[in-house]
């Protein structure tokens, strides 16, 4: 093959075959992970929507009529939705009810959590990490549903990161200018309360300011990366959970493919920062775990790659001249 | 669904849904199409592999070990390979053997092939294109081979986009700087040569500079538009094809799917003036179709978005409120 002619792919390929300690990475079985929660930060209008959203949200990924089932059916991927702490009492057939809480606290006037609950979230998703080894999954991935996330996920960037607010903060799912004064203004004062109790800890910030679905999928991206499943990254609010993951263990980075760059606010510098190159560029910003589930197949096309592919001379072409 | 939340693959949705008249596109049979020829311009140096290479890539098609047929298999997509005008005896079950002629002929002396020539290869890729539609084939893909055929696609697209061949010749599969100034030169002298013949028009061009497999993709683009089956563009040299076919009929435009920007040469500067955006991004430089076998998976999720995904109201879920 002339050198460097797969781009990008060559780098996945590469990346998968030292995730899974072979030449001949298989990505056959693959999963997507949707973790929901609820946030007392709602409660300042930083959503374009009503909480009640994130159970009725919920109830689609049940029915299969959601984005994620979608992409999830026509990619042939596994799809599983769990509970975390989703304020309404659920009951879904199909959703894994793990539910922390009925929602995290306001984070302008306490903790979003107590380091207990972040930490029963946190094995909620280091448990279905430890459940795709044990299924046999191939290649994981992660997303989340829950009102109100995406100013969480802004203020535990910024914390762990050191951005201003006014860079990283976006419309979610679509707030009005007012509506996005209000995020910054949020997230500017959640970073003022917490700072001296949080210092540079990225768990305590996680718990200050974080979500159960944010911890989660943090949970879920510890345990994949060690006991070496390869992991898709999310959007904006999944980045935020890698982000953590990271500042406690920057390795981490080699065993995560971060799916796209979210049209989310400050996404793309979040991107930067951390030093990884997102795969695609679609200006998403729905979450759920829909941008894994589009990168999912570039991935495992990669894979393919290197496990199926004639050499030149294997294939009986010549080699490059002068 | 919040406004806008899917991004760009709403407008690839949307365009899906134009070309087959339905709110509902499948895109269950997926079928790349990869058309091989030679070029007398591989005479003058331009070239980083021999042109043997052509024929044996095809055998490498023909034995399913290329990265093409790789990506076909992990994909789902089926594939079929035409030799319009490859300079060897081939005798390869599963190639469609289709020859123009043994290779173009050397365009610094004289046109590349005959008007009839190139109306034969065209009608190759029309016909392809056609069976297609009889097999039903809801997603259609092309891509190439051919050992000389970059120089080819920037003399085209310099000629028919009046672009400095500074901006638009690359590297290939690898020439070396030398090699580079070759090319550059090769294609400055030979839009002096045809100027005056061609003048304007972008079929004389195609004859003058191209090659039979890029005739012959622009034939299965043409017709693909015309009888309204969704056409995913490989990379540089499909891109060339895709700009005759649109140099006649900019409306083309609406029915092809830009499958990824190429780090061959000026490809990102050629979809800026073509002005289309491609779905990938991933420095690929391979050919074979390859660009357009990973970026169908995207267009299949964005039809089956459209297809399947719950609306708001009918999943039960609050409308957006202030």
């Amino acid at each position: 093959m002339p050198p460097g002619a797969l781009g990008r792919l060559e780098s996945l390929a590469l990346r998968l075959a030292g995730i899974r300690q072979t030449l001949t990475p298989r990505t056959d079985r693959k999963r997507i992970l949707t973790f929901a929660a609820d946030h007392g930060i709602a409660a300042a209008g930083v959503s374009a929507f009503p909480q009640e959203v994130t159970a009725q949200m919920v109830a689609n990924f049940a029915a299969g009529g959601a984005a994620i089932n979608v992409l999830c059916r026509d990619g042939g991927i596994e799809h599983l939705v769990f509970d975390v702490g989703v304020a309404a009492s659920l009951d879904c057939a199909g959703v894994v009810s793990a539910p922390v809480r009925r929602g995290t606290r306001n984070f302008l006037k306490e903790p979003a959590m107590t380091a207990e609950e972040c930490e029963k979230a946190w094995r909620v998703g280091s448990g279905a990490a430890d459940t795709a080894r044990e299924d046999g999954v191939d290649l994981l991935g992660i997303g989340e549903m829950g009102i109100g996330n995406s100013t969480s996920a802004a203020a535990l960037l910024c914390a762990i990161l050191d951005l201003p607010a006014e860079v990283v903060v976006g419309r979610g799912t679509g707030v009005d200018n007012a509506g996005l004064g209000r995020k910054v203004a949020t997230v500017k004062e959640a970073l003022r309360i917490h700072r001296e109790t949080c210092g540079d800890r990225a768990r305590d910030w996680l718990a200050a300011v974080g979500g159960y679905e944010i911890a989660a999928m943090a949970g879920a991206i510890e345990r994949a990366v060690a006991v070496g499943i390869p992991l898709v990254v999310d959007g904006f609010i999944a980045t935020a959970s890698a982000t953590v993951v990271m500042a406690d263990n920057p390795l981490a980075r080699e065993g995560l493919f971060f799916s796209h760059c979210s049209a989310e606010g400050g996404h793309g510098r979040v991107l930067q920062e951390l030093e990884v190159e997102p795969i695609l560029d679609l200006d998403l910003r729905l979450g759920e775990g829909t941008g894994a589930a589009l990168a999912m197949p570039i991935v495992s096309g990669s894979a393919a790659l290197l496990r199926e592919m004639a050499t030149f001379r294997s294939a009986g072409v010549a080699e490059k001249g002068e």
